[in-house]
């Protein structure tokens, strides 16, 4: 048997300031860097260990990793670090209040930009100090790959790539393996897994911070997932997800 | 011009403890974790960037790297881990108080074990629970590399070949590195890199979380190399270090 987790990043300092964040490197709260370490207290306690371990190459995801694998004693194993799980790019949204923006657009168009499967927010121009070409950590990214917006559609077409090509393969070197990532990047990598369609994905609402856990027999089937802890804790943290960006009155 | 910074881990738990650590994953005390915290923040005041890094499997050094990078908005960077870049490893005095070790044997004999460059503590037994052969995290490295003991000697005959094989290689697809690790591992690489004699290498104290920067020229070779920081600070630091392990009165 080989177990693959995912974990979404715990509370950002932008989810907080109900901001939209995409490829902005914004920490985490103190509340998501308390989640994290919850979350591997309780896979430690559960008895759960890892030998390889995958993030993106943004700071909420790598200090969460960073946190669960201190508490599980694990700081020691190989971390790898990919800008294909990055969040979906939400361009020129990117550093906007989402109840702001509901009120100045209504909360329908900010649903559509927040939850379509294929409209991608309008792109980010060239010069906008915003767009990622200019940041150092995407020199070594075509340019071509760097994204200046992304639909959900976007951000699974290469982010499953990854998942397919270098993360899956890996479980015959690795009994067990934690993925960090983000909202969207594991919504792509769940869909896959599960077979989801393109309009019931959109509403999976991935709780900050919790493990789901996937198994795989020795064919690489999936045989089981389910997420660790409290079923109503879990719960909870899912609809406050949803309820992000209504407009707040 | 190529440049790698050496960085001593922060203070341990165990170094405010007065105990041997070698092996030992102990974690930074919160000072240690602070040190770190301001070593970045100098980096980045001071301008440098890195894009990869290397630190041992021993959590002190993992999180000092982590703190590091976190300061410097580097979460992303690549690290590679080794147990070559341990700690020392202190044979059967792991886990013993320095003062109470050197009230037991004396001062003189402590000094021996501690600051002599071939002189080893006697080894953990095959069947004590401290001997990393048990630990999952060396299960990669073949049992005869797998120390019992280390003399100085013997941490520099494993360190400094990582250095000359794998990191220093490395300047050639990164202009500035930083590695992070331990007093006897960095001992070992300062030795190489400046002639220093087997003799004069005891004597060298570092600085925890002081960077300590080397610059090659496109040759290879080291053209200089300084401690960033204030040089009173740092003078005090060394000498804290120098004097543990004398007898507590």
């Amino acid at each position: 048997m080989k177990r693959i987790v995912l974990v979404r990043h715990g509370e950002s300092a932008w989810n907080l300031e109900n901001r939209f964040t995409g490829w902005t490197d914004v920490d985490l709260s103190p509340k998501g860097d308390q989640e994290a370490k919850d979350a591997g207290l309780l896979m430690k306690a559960e008895g759960y260990t890892f030998s390889k371990a995958y993030t993106s190459y943004l700071k909420r995801a790598v200090k969460t990793l960073n946190n669960i694998l201190d508490k599980m004693d694990l700081d020691w194993i190989p971390v790898e670090k990919s800008w294909r799980l990055n969040e979906k790019h939400y361009g020129n949204l990117q550093g906007l209040n989402k109840a702001e923006t509901a009120e100045k657009y209504g909360d329908a168009q900010v649903k559509i930009w927040r939850r379509s499967y294929d409209i991608a927010p309008l792109p980010l121009s060239e010069d906008d100090p915003r767009n990622s070409k200019f940041d150092p950590r995407y020199a070594g990214v075509a340019d071509s790959d760097v994204p200046r917006t992304e639909s959900l559609k976007d951000a699974i077409a290469r982010a499953v790539p990854y998942w397919k090509e270098v993360i899956f393969p890996d479980r015959l070197n690795h009994d067990s393996i934690i993925v960090v990532a983000h909202g969207n990047s594991l919504r792509g990598i769940i869909k896959y897994l599960k077979g989801i369609s393109d309009e019931d994905i959109v509403s999976l609402n991935l709780p900050t911070a919790v493990p789901y856990v996937f198994e795989f027999d020795d064919e690489g089937n999936l045989v089981r997932d389910f997420f660790l802890g409290d079923a109503d804790a879990i719960a909870a943290k899912m609809n406050a997800v949803a309820n992000q960006g209504k407009a707040q009155k």
